[in-house]
């Protein structure tokens, strides 16, 4: 029997939406949100999205009248009775209220504000500008969009049974990484696949898969919806905006060398346990640990997203025996890149030295690398930053030169400020 | 939306019937009933079940009541005003009225026959009794539901993640099977996977990727209910059982010696093109080919089925040769255990030589080798053979004596009316 009006239902969309909810992000942009709009709620913001894969063309795959429509769905969106509730009633990291009142009544009364589109290049100049917490909520949404509509765009010119084994083998490729994880003891691991998937609809199947063919070993997702509907734990901290925009409002180089601290100052006021999580990387790990206050070393664990990362998790294991404490209660979650042999071989470096965790993203949801003709699905490398603060240029140095941002004399300043002397350049991935 | 009614009518099922139409049989079962029903309508004969393949032991994995349902439920089915109309008025090779008013108006009034179910040795003994007609339309329908409750009795240990990447794998190595298929210039090929099929659904869907996957090289399937579902052309000519019962009802070595022939004169009368396909192994191709009538050399073609189909098919030249046929005029379909690697090899050999034809079975409709733990859906040997005809042995030699059937004092008698000499063994795979 056809279901007649599920069929008529379907049909009288205008569009298909990619991003159908506010929660439809990452757990940490909350998270962030709330300490901006409680620390820092009239900063003046700007972000851009930036192709860092040059030769995808977004612009001549993408409709700018089909892009310009799943984003202004998105400025029509508001946070629902129901995902009000699950914030507001879940616990997190065995914490309840975790967001405060005043947080969610704002919360609930928010749209998305307007944004900027220009093609140049072949690629679009999308840009947010306006009050940071407001703004700041864009990120993900904005990518999400990106990368489906330029998954839908390669998708549209194949048929039927082209398109049922395409994701046949998708399906079959997780679901061997999967089998791979199975024999990893002690394997503690979450999806942070939000951000570059391949749809919204695949991450999910990703997510239900890695609950089955992982059990406990799957700690959770980033994705709020996807933890709301498939009654996970959703997971994350904090990220680089935080000290990237902190610092870029720093008056003077004294008060920039503390930026990165005064964030951290301000989520340790905040946030207890698994959410005390340093992410030293910003403007160089190293000199970040060595110039560190005391306190930050009694925090939970470290997050490693660029260069090397065994080299960043002995680096961090190194601080700690320093400041005196014990490295086998301490947590190192690893973020960057990673793919099955790259986490097979670090929780089998650290086991019993650290406690580890990996937050698995674009490999885990869009692994579509050589699954369609000219490998036109495979990930590419899309970011959504904040670009400026009250008009002055944000930095980002981290420990890959090639994943360094912002104009060429205030890297400069930054790397003299932070002490950043030769580092490794590696390939960005993804 | 769930469609309840839809949810509600699938749950209210007393089982989920694994054949749900008389016409999800092979199409040459069909014109041989009717060439039967004309011509020996009152032959005594058993069918009965044989598992080739020892060391799957059907009886301990499938429960009998459930066997017993699925066996029930396919003698509760008759012919269906659709199904009747599609018989009648369809077009097959190009022909229409194929199947003439008084066996329409015989088959619309069918009910298979009862059945004899017994277990011995970890096996079911499963036999059919009556007249010939009747009886051996359960051939087909009993294979299915045997095949598909063993699939079932392993698929109902998976879990639901693991059930979608089987399927996932399943579907991935048909699409690369077809995709090697696409680049073979001239290639025709048929479905004839029905009788070892996996499941309804999965032949259905191996169908259906062959549609889009090959084109016009796609020529149809044996399988009826799917060509009518699928619109496609049904294909198929006729078996080993029609000489198999003439040969047993012989009342002298030197009516034996002509039955096989007698056989295909009763069908030279019925058909005529593409259905004049010669099936010469039942008890040796050579022996048969040297001593057929000059009119047989006229027919069409030659079917394949035992033996080496590379020294099958070039005999079959020879033989038409011989006669003063020219053999680029003529067609061999090869049907014997294929899978790609064979399909493309005698495609090559033969191309320019004599037009070929391939009829792909079980390594289409059922290769789960190597997908389950165990390797418990790999596929295996089972036949439904007619065994005894008014009460006397049926045999079968064919080019393969691991292929031989029948009583031992009875194998040596054919073996020398019908002069078979040496043979070589091969190892039957499916």
């Amino acid at each position: 029997m056809v279901d007649i009006a599920t069929r008529v239902y379907n049909h009288k969309w205008k569009i298909d939406p990619i991003v159908r909810s506010l929660i439809d992000t990452d757990f940490y942009k909350l998270l962030m949100c709330q300490s901006v709009f409680r620390n820092r709620p009239d900063t003046h913001v700007t972000f851009s999205l930036i192709n860092r894969s040059k030769d995808i063309r977004l612009a001549e795959m993408i409709d700018e009248g089909e892009l310009r429509e799943q984003l202004d769905h998105v400025r029509s969106l508001s946070l629902t009775r129901g995902e009000s509730t699950w914030m507001r009633g879940n616990t997190f990291y065995g914490k309840r209220q975790m967001f405060r009142s005043d947080f969610m009544e704002w919360f609930e009364k928010l749209r998305l504000p307007a944004y900027q589109l220009e093609k140049r290049d072949g690629q679009y100049e999308l840009t947010f500008e306006g009050k940071w917490p407001e703004v700041m909520l864009w990120e993900i949404p904005a990518l999400a969009i990106l990368m489906e509509l330029r998954s839908r765009a390669v998708l549209n010119g194949m048929k039927k049974f082209e398109l049922q084994v395409l994701y046949a083998r998708a399906m079959t490729k997780l679901w061997e990484k999967i089998e791979r994880l199975q024999a990893l003891d002690g394997l503690r691991i979450a999806d942070f696949g939000t951000r570059r998937r391949h749809s919204y609809l695949w991450q999910d199947w990703c997510v239900q898969a890695m609950i089955e063919g992982l059990g406990e070993k799957f700690t959770g997702t980033s994705n709020c919806l996807i933890a709301m509907k498939r009654d996970l734990e959703a997971v994350g901290t904090n990220a680089h905006e935080l000290p990237m925009v902190y610092s870029a409002l720093a008056e003077s180089d004294e008060e920039l060398a503390q930026a990165p601290y005064q964030v951290l100052r301000d989520w340790h006021e905040e946030h207890s346990g698994n959410l005390r999580i340093i992410l030293p990387d910003t403007y160089g790990t190293r000199g970040f640990l060595e110039n560190a206050p005391d306190w930050l070393a009694g925090w939970t664990g470290i997050r490693v997203d660029s260069g090397d990362p065994a080299i960043g998790a002995e680096t961090a294991i190194e601080w700690w025996k320093s400041r005196g404490e014990d490295p086998t209660q301490k947590l190192i979650i690893f973020s960057d890149g990673l793919d099955t042999d790259k986490i097979i071989e670090l929780h089998r470096q650290f086991q019993g030295r650290v406690k580890t965790s990996f937050g698995w993203g674009t490999l885990l949801t869009n692994d579509f690398r050589g699954l369609a003709p000219g490998d036109a699905l495979a990930p590419f490398s899309l970011v959504c930053k904040a670009m400026s603060a009250e008009g002055r240029p944000t930095v980002k140095l981290s420990d890959n030169p090639n994943k360094a941002m912002g104009p060429d004399t205030e890297i400069e300043r930054y790397k003299r400020v932070f002490g950043v002397g030769e580092q490794e350049a590696l390939e960005v991935v993804v």
